[in-house]
């Protein structure tokens, strides 16, 4: 290996030798295998992710949605959360270890924005797309993003969301800053001090007008209406050092984003609006007539109006189940 | 995509028009990029780790030792710790964050297994291959697991050491499992509750008898001489578990390894071993008279006698050392 500068055949040669040694050497090295981390990309219908083995969570989870993706008939009724059969049972979450853990099993790719196909839509239920996440947060403020992602589709032809979980330091009282984070469960599933969404959305695939980009840190815990999406915006290079991850690696440097908030609204569902969204759904899920009426009953005494859309599901569900309620006393009474 | 029942040759088409479907959708998923790690492998002159961007520390590093490599002029007092080039600065550990943090920067390849190559001395100086760890265990007991498995090379032609940081759960005083570790820095340098070494040997290329391999999890703490390298020795599953990483995925399964601590020693250097040995470098490093025989003294003093080695080594850097003062005292006499 020893570079004789005398004339550059033998400098060649010595290159040569060099770069066999190398080899052998990398060869030696791997002989039985480097160690395995499982963070390669695993794809799905509609997401694709990194794991983390050691974490038992999502590293991050990329999606991409239309209109068209988010309207359909995949209904998660016909959803089970479990194991991804793709990741290694030593390295896999369990249901066991969210039930009675007091965490929710949040989804990263939300069931919701796969409404166009029931595989897709079965896929987020793998416990590889899911982190223990606060229920309130999982059902309220969180719930709320999704909705304003998909309502992002109306005006935004395409639109890419990258979400995932932190674990962020704090300052302690000795002055110390200290990473503190529960594990749940057998399989130690770590629990999410923070999640993040970062959201691109672009008007219409030859518009010249600049993506639209935004990144939030939101705390994993109850977050009221009090609480709005810009509080916890943050600057995209930020959430890159915290993350350990760069977004969206591919955009144009030179090109300028806009802030997401500038150009659109950021603008979460408010109290009001959000339960007329709940009933609607409870509306839809209703199998008794009795049932139904509770949850309209439950609207007036919150003094809400439904708006015209929940008119309209309850009409047609009402009819729907009276009918069915018709027909199965028929059924009785001639038993 | 709707399979049409009827015929092959529709569904060859369907299946075909799906596959193409398949192929937009994970182009459009791809379009501004996938998210990015950081954690593939990376190459040096005789290591390769896999670098955790958000922790600023490596995941694992491998290393291959024998006993051509552990030998040769290499000298540290060459090498200084520096970023590594191929990291990203956003992700990159910095001398400051170490510096005054209370935390030592511990070697995972230690620059001890280079002697061989400068080259790769130096790179194991790189922050990539460096975590913070406490000052005496990364002096002491760790140093002591790295000098055994130099030892090893004396009996086996092969050996790979995989090292890495973890951070692990405890049970806290209200039940809840809980991961806490202290951050340093303006990078945030994740400090390691414990440390791993995975060590795999091979007699020989060609022989039959079955491999040796061991698992340890030290605490990144004070570790005195009353603690036996055994007493840290877990599973190598179990530590899969804990770390997230599969180690030595080539490892024929249906072979069973030989637990290394029952076919060598796992002994490590006792105090006085240790303290001739620290001595001997101590004698190496000596720049003058008066401190080659402050080392000596301090030896005598804790009553531990030289062995052959040290005396020789001793013998040698006096006669150097007694020939360059007189030298120097002569150019200040003339000059």
């Amino acid at each position: 290996m020893g570079g004789q500068r005398c004339c550059p055949e033998a400098e060649e040669l010595s290159l040569a030798n060099r770069s066999l040694s190398e080899l052998t050497r990398k060869n030696r090295l791997e002989y039985y295998g480097l160690p395995v981390t499982g963070a390669e990309t695993r794809y799905y219908t509609n997401h694709a992710l990194s794991y983390d083995q050691a974490k038992r969570v999502p590293q991050w989870v990329i999606e991409h949605i239309t209109r068209d993706k988010i309207v359909g008939n995949a209904d998660r009724k016909h959803c089970k959360f479990k194991p991804d059969p793709d990741v290694a049972p030593l390295f896999s979450a369990k249901n066991e270890d969210y039930i009675g853990s007091g965490w929710s099993r949040g989804h990263m790719a939300p069931a919701g924005d796969c409404k166009f196909s029931l595989e897709a839509m079965t896929e987020t239920f793998y416990l590889s797309n899911i982190v223990p996440q606060n229920y309130e947060n999982n059902a309220g403020f969180w719930n709320r993003l999704e909705i304003y992602c998909r309502e992002l589709t109306q005006r935004f032809d395409d639109v890419w969301i990258v979400s995932g979980p932190l674990t962020l330091p704090q300052v302690r009282e000795d002055g110390k800053k200290t990473v503190t984070y529960q594990v749940i469960g057998s399989d130690d599933v770590a629990v999410p001090t923070h999640l993040y969404k970062v959201i691109l959305a672009r008007k219409t695939k030859n518009s010249t007008e600049p993506l639209a980009v935004a990144a939030f840190v939101i705390p994993n815990q109850p977050l009221g209406f009090d609480h709005l999406l810009p509080d916890f915006q943050v600057n995209l290079m930020d959430l890159e050092k915290m993350s350990g991850l760069s977004f969206f690696p591919k955009i144009d440097q030179g090109k300028s984003c806009h802030n997401l908030c500038e150009v659109d609204t950021c603008k979460l569902m408010n109290y009001k609006e959000f339960t007329v969204y709940i009933t609607a759904r409870k509306v839809q899920s209703a199998r008794t007539l009795h049932r139904l009426e509770k949850v309209m009953t439950e609207l007036k005494e919150a003094d809400i109006q439904p708006d015209e859309y929940l008119t309209k599901l309850y009409e047609k569900k009402r009819a729907e189940l009276e009918s069915k309620e018709q027909s199965e006393n028929k059924e009785r009474r001639s038993g």
